[in-house]
């Protein structure tokens, strides 16, 4: 549907920062990598995409499908004669190539790379990064009007990567730079259940288990029992247990003794 | 060539570990996706493929085509037809999917799980990362055997990757928590000329210059003179020029000069 489309598309959009580096495109051969590429944006929220000379006869109907939906950024694609022109209101572009041999020119990681846009972004000041033609790679006269080579750190005896791919990596590195997600958390769920238990819950279920336990026989030798129940408290310890864990713990002990002492819920 | 083939093949494999994360598909449907995940495998150093019950008939020459000859990953697949099979050796394992509602789990970030990982192989033990059926995902069941979900930061109204890009970002995390290359720096050419010059000789350039600008009456305001001469210097000085750029510009001070006051090379 047309309405449903619309409003996906705009909120894809506005995860999309202007300041975000330009992706420059020199030479592309074929609609199907404008297309990945567009959509490797998008997922980074880049989303100025400009492209120099694409090959004559480029499928754009082939771009639009291998967008899978990133059709915005082809939309607002711009096409350009010259890496000249495409780059003419940037401060600072990146070239992704090769090592040049005989060029002296500084080198760059990704993370380097987004730390400096990102950095330069806040004096108001854009950058952006440019791709060469498939296979090919950059002119050299264009990797010269860089200010610097951004180099992927990957295994060095086989390092090719697609246009898109690489517009994913180096648009990853911009996008985490921006972004606040913690390293490792745990997620509220929408099930009040879910929250995590108080003390006094976590300890009932284990006075509750250490019950069934010495009623069970298991915890029948005298001198070993204060050690056994501290182990045991310190795995369910490491859990970070949820009020709805505590009961489905309690459950368990609670039906596995069953058949042993009486009914389920026996061992209050 | 084989013979050609064979060399490429095991230096890449050189900079494999096998201490790395293992890779582990389950269900995938299609051998070009088998291939591309292969490839980026091999990109990022990782050459542990396990493959949980792939659909029947899956193309494996596809899937070679598309691996970009990433061959020895694809060869060294083993197949499992369960994932608790798949996972037996290994400590710790991270699903990739959507975040389940009703499921209380870490969440970790590609970084951190390849902190993670690096971390746990200091002390021999593996980890692995889960992917499930393209479009479709992980079991619920095959979620909550592992330890963590693994969520890539991207845009969240346009996250979706197909499996090779997820497991390109996801290698190349661990790759470059293992990689050492500076973030910046300027690297060696194999000429001599482009050792950095000496200060001797970037400051007979600078009074080259100047002499020049001197007899061509550019710095003739006497009380000017000293802070034009700074800021000529500075615009020089943020350059780190190689002796070759230091003879290329004094060079071009010549021949510009040649018209005014002589032949080039004159201003000595």
């Amino acid at each position: 549907m047309a309405g449903t489309d619309r409003r996906r598309k705009s909120e894809a959009a506005d995860f999309c920062r202007e300041d975000a580096p330009a992706i420059i495109l020199v030479e592309p051969q074929l609609g199907e990598n404008i297309g990945m590429v567009a959509r490797a944006m998008l997922n980074c929220g880049l989303i100025d995409l400009r492209i120099v000379n694409p090959r004559e006869g480029w499928d754009r109907d082939k771009a639009e499908k291998c967008s899978s939906g990133a059709r915005l950024v082809l939309d607002r694609a711009r096409f350009f004669t010259s890496t000249k022109e495409a780059v003419a209101d940037l401060e600072t572009i990146y070239a992704t190539t090769a090592r040049p041999r005989d060029m002296v020119k500084a080198m760059v990681t990704p993370r380097q790379a987004a730390k400096e846009s990102v950095e330069l972004a806040t004096r108001e000041l854009k950058t952006g990064i440019l791709f060469g033609k498939e296979a090919k790679g950059l002119h050299n006269d264009d990797v010269a009007m860089c200010d610097a080579i951004l180099h992927l750190p990957l295994n060095p005896a086989f390092a090719s990567l697609n246009l898109a791919q690489a517009v994913l990596l180096i648009g990853y590195e911009w996008y985490t730079m921006n972004d606040d997600t913690e390293e490792r958390y745990i997620p509220e769920t929408r099930s009040k259940m879910a929250r995590p238990a108080t003390k006094e819950e976590v300890i009932g279920f284990y006075e509750h288990l250490e019950r069934e336990l010495d009623d069970s026989g298991f915890l029948r030798i005298e001198e070993k029992r204060p050690s056994m129940v501290r182990n045991i408290r310190n795995i369910f310890a490491r859990v970070e247990l949820t009020l709805q864990e505590v009961q489905t713990l309690r459950g368990i002990v609670a039906f596995l003794s069953n058949g042993r002492s009486g009914g389920p819920g026996k061992g209050k």
